[in-house]
Order: C-alpha cells, then structure tokens, then sequence
C-alpha cells in the first residue's frame, strides 16, 4: 500500500508484524497469471521487488540471501557442475551460481515468466546473468518439470516464494521425492524455509519434511532485512548424507574475495543454531 | 503513531525503514524530563516499549538482545563479582546477569525513573529481579556516576538507547575512558553498538572508539527483529586484551541449559563477521 504525502511500502505479514521501505515512486506493477508484480524505488535501498504484496528483495540488501542461498551448497559440494535452480525470476540466484568455474550447466525453473521480464527491466544487477550461454531458462512449474528426471543435478536450488500461493507445491513430499531423484550421487540441495521467529514455525516443519526423505538435512540461518523478523532460514540437504562442510577450499577462498557475506567462518557458523532453533 | 481502525505501532527508522506491530491498544503513555514512554500490547508479541517513538523490546523477542549482551561477557570472565549496568531500565539486563551465581552485587545506573515505573508495571517478566538484594538501582546519568571509579567492576554492560537523545553522552571518548578505570584487572565491557545494516555505519565507528581506548574491541551479532534492520551488533571490550572466549564452561553449560538463544557454539560464532561487517 503506498500512504501520502510521505509515502511508504509497508508489508504487514500475517498481520502480525511489518516491515517497510520509503519510496520515491511505483516503478511498475502487473498482474501475471499467478501472481501481482511489483517494482518500487525506495528512498535507501535501491529498487524493491514486491510479489503478491510480499517484499522479495531490496537491491541493497538482495546480496545476503543469495549468498547464502547459493556459496554454502556450491562450496560444500566437490564438484558441482550441473546446477538446478528453481523459481529465481529475479537472476540473483543464477548470478552467484555463475561464480563458481566449475558449474557447465544452470536449468532455471521459473513459473512466472512475469517476473523475469521486470527483473532484466528494473533488477540489472540480478537479472544481467540470465543471458549467459550456460543458463538454460524454462518457464515451466518446478513441480512437473522435475518429474522423472534421473541424476541429473549436482545442486538443486530452491529459490521459491513463501508456502502459500505459487510457491506452495515447491514445500510438498512429492516434489522433494522427485528433487532426491534428480540428484546425482552427492547431490545436494538448499531451500529456502522461511524465517525462524515465525509464529507458524515453517523451519521446523520443512526440516521435518527434509529429514523424512534425505538422510541429512540441517539449518541454517542469516540476517534479511527485508524480510519478516529480518532473520531467515535454510534447509541444507544431501542425498548420500555429506555434511555441509567446505570441500573446494580454494574456489571457496576465492568467492569469500567478492563476496559480501560469505567468507568461510560464515560457511560454518551459519550452522550454529541458538537454543530456540535447535529445538526445531 | 496508531492508525485506525486496524491499528498498527510502525517505527519510521530514519525517515528510511520502518518495523512495526499490529497492536490491541496502548496501555501506557508519559513525557518524563528525558522522553516519552509508550507501551502497547502487541496482537502476537507481547508488551512492546517504547521511547522517544523507537522500539526498545518486545516481550516476546527481548531475550534476544539480553542473552547477547549479558551472557557474552560475563561467561568470557573467570569471575564476574560487581557488575555496572548502564541504562537497562527495564530490568531485562539485570535478570539476566543474577542468573550467573558468582555476582555479587549488580550496581545498576539508569537517568529515567520513569522506564523503571513503566516497566515494574508492564514488564514484570523482565523488571521482576530489579528488587532482587543484590542489585543497587540507582537513579542518575551514568556519565556522572563513573566519574573518578577506580577499579570497581568486573563487567561492564552499556544497555543504552540511540547515540541521540538522553544516550548520547553514553558513546562519548571520555565516559569509556572513565569506564575503563572504572574496571578491575581483566575487567569486560559489552556495549550496544546498533545495527550493522545502519546507512551511518554507527558500529565502525563505535568500534574505532573502543579500539582507541581498549587493547581489544571486538564486534559480535545477533539477530533482533524488533530494532531496525532485524540484525544488531555489540562491542566487546577487554581492560587487559582478553579474548572473548568461554572461560567458565560449567557456568556456560548452566545457562545453556536454560537460556532460548545463548549457547556455548553461539558464543563463539556471534563473532564471527561476515565480509561487509569485518571492514567496519
């Protein structure tokens, strides 16, 4: 909603709590087959992707949860080269996936094609890697797409919108059945799984759900201002049950020199969990 | 403010970013000689304080910022005896250092009577052990009180508001100074140090003072969804250049076992920093 004459972007999630940027204007807005699009210029932190009314990324602050989305899994694989990222219109996620030399091949699996047109339009610096000959773009639901695949993947990235609209299939057993699938041997996958101080405790029920299908699954966490509570959680899984610890020490040395967040203190102590999450 | 009819406290961070709560009604208001106090009852979250317009804590995230700021410290000391509180006049930090049965005496300065009033009345949880006979509530600016200490505290925990208004002299040069005399050998200091995500960057240059003052000053985090940007940082400050390190661990492992975020794998991965953070 946009309040004048100082006009603001507030996201009241659940109706519970809220969080807000000031605006300078409305960039643009759609209504895609699945989903309302759109862009705001805030006042501080560069442009703001909204989806359905829900915040999805500030410029300014995007970097942190793609970061951690895509360096803990792609560092803590040997080898990865064959990549699926699912959902991820924005690019970000594939921008990071890119830094990584020894990825040949990134499928990105988007529902919405909506939401890849305003990124490459108002997102530059997210979508600009879209284009790259390694990326393979389907706009297709993850949910059939994945269907039947046989070791393909090295890393599946979930990059998906919250357990409710679009987004929901991507939290079911039967997609995550078919991700264990798609895996080669060591395969390892990272979802997005929603913030720990929510009243609904999703982290606890995706890890749940991740435990009951992948020998290993854990958490972890970092800071997302834009997000409710501004803290966020991600359910690290592997196939064979490796853990998520460094194994190219040096590609890893080499991503902590661009990074932002990651560095390889961060890569383990996004693991340590406060009491409140060890329960979960 | 409190719009209508469904009622929102939204804090405006900077006129930038703004965290707010769906709130049933505010049951407190008072103008003291220093600022306005507000408390409101939140719809999912407890009471919620609030000074000069910015949110200080709700009940259901504060063990977040006390956890941080006072069992950090005091487990890095061999023997934490006299405690000085700065600020905390909602009593949450005193709680939480008379968990720890070493201290003796808890000598707490706060310069608003007022926060206290509110808080005995509103935030029992928290301001409960204030009456506790090891504490010394005194009521006076605390720029004042450490004037000419000498060798009297173990730790030190500055729980103050923002760098402006009735906090301000609480981040000057000359009361760390006065601060670090104040401390015994092998004395400790945590500060609030604000969020890391600020456009001003207040905690490099909190740490840039502390490091001019301290052998050691050192950054730690957390997450607080209720201060702006949802992350928040401490500086940790040793008289003597003593690490931050667990150096009672059967202590440590007592209020692990009954603390919601503190653990002893928190307390050495609160440190560690990620890239954006280690150039502050």
């Amino acid at each position: 909603m946009i309040n004048t004459p100082s006009s603001w972007f507030d996201e009241r999630f659940q109706n519970a709590s809220s969080i807000g940027y000031r605006i300078n204007k409305r960039l643009h807005h759609s209504v895609s087959p699945y989903q309302t699009v759109e862009i705001y210029e805030t006042a501080d932190f560069g442009n703001l992707l909204v989806l359905d009314g829900a915040i999805m990324l500030t410029e300014a602050h995007e970097f942190l949860y793609h970061e951690l989305l895509v360096h803990i899994p792609l560092l803590s694989h040997p080898k990865p080269e064959t990549i699926l990222v699912v959902g991820g219109g924005d690019g970000g996620t594939v921008r990071e996936v890119l830094l990584h030399d020894t990825v040949r091949r990134v499928d990105m699996v988007e529902i919405d094609e909506e939401v890849v047109k305003v990124s490459r339009l108002f997102l530059p610096g997210l979508a600009n890697k879209l284009d790259d000959p390694k990326v393979n773009l389907v706009i297709q639901d993850a949910v059939e797409f994945v269907q039947g695949l046989d070791q393909v993947y090295d890393v599946v990235l979930v990059d998906s919108t919250d357990p409710i609209g679009p987004g929901e299939g991507l939290f079911s057993r039967a997609f995550y059945t078919e991700v264990k699938k798609a895996l080669k041997p060591g395969g390892l996958v990272a979802v997005q799984s929603e913030s720990p101080f929510s009243l609904q405790k999703e982290p606890a029920t995706i890890l749940e759900k991740m435990r009951s299908i992948f020998p290993l699954a854990k958490l972890y966490w970092g800071p997302i201002p834009c997000y409710p509570f501004g803290a966020w959680s991600f359910a690290f899984c592997a196939k064979d049950g490796h853990e998520p610890v460094v194994r190219r020490p040096e590609a890893a040395k080499t991503i902590e020199g661009s990074a932002r967040y990651y560095n390889r203190d961060i890569h383990i102590a996004a693991f340590v969990l406060p009491n409140f999450m060890r329960s979960f």
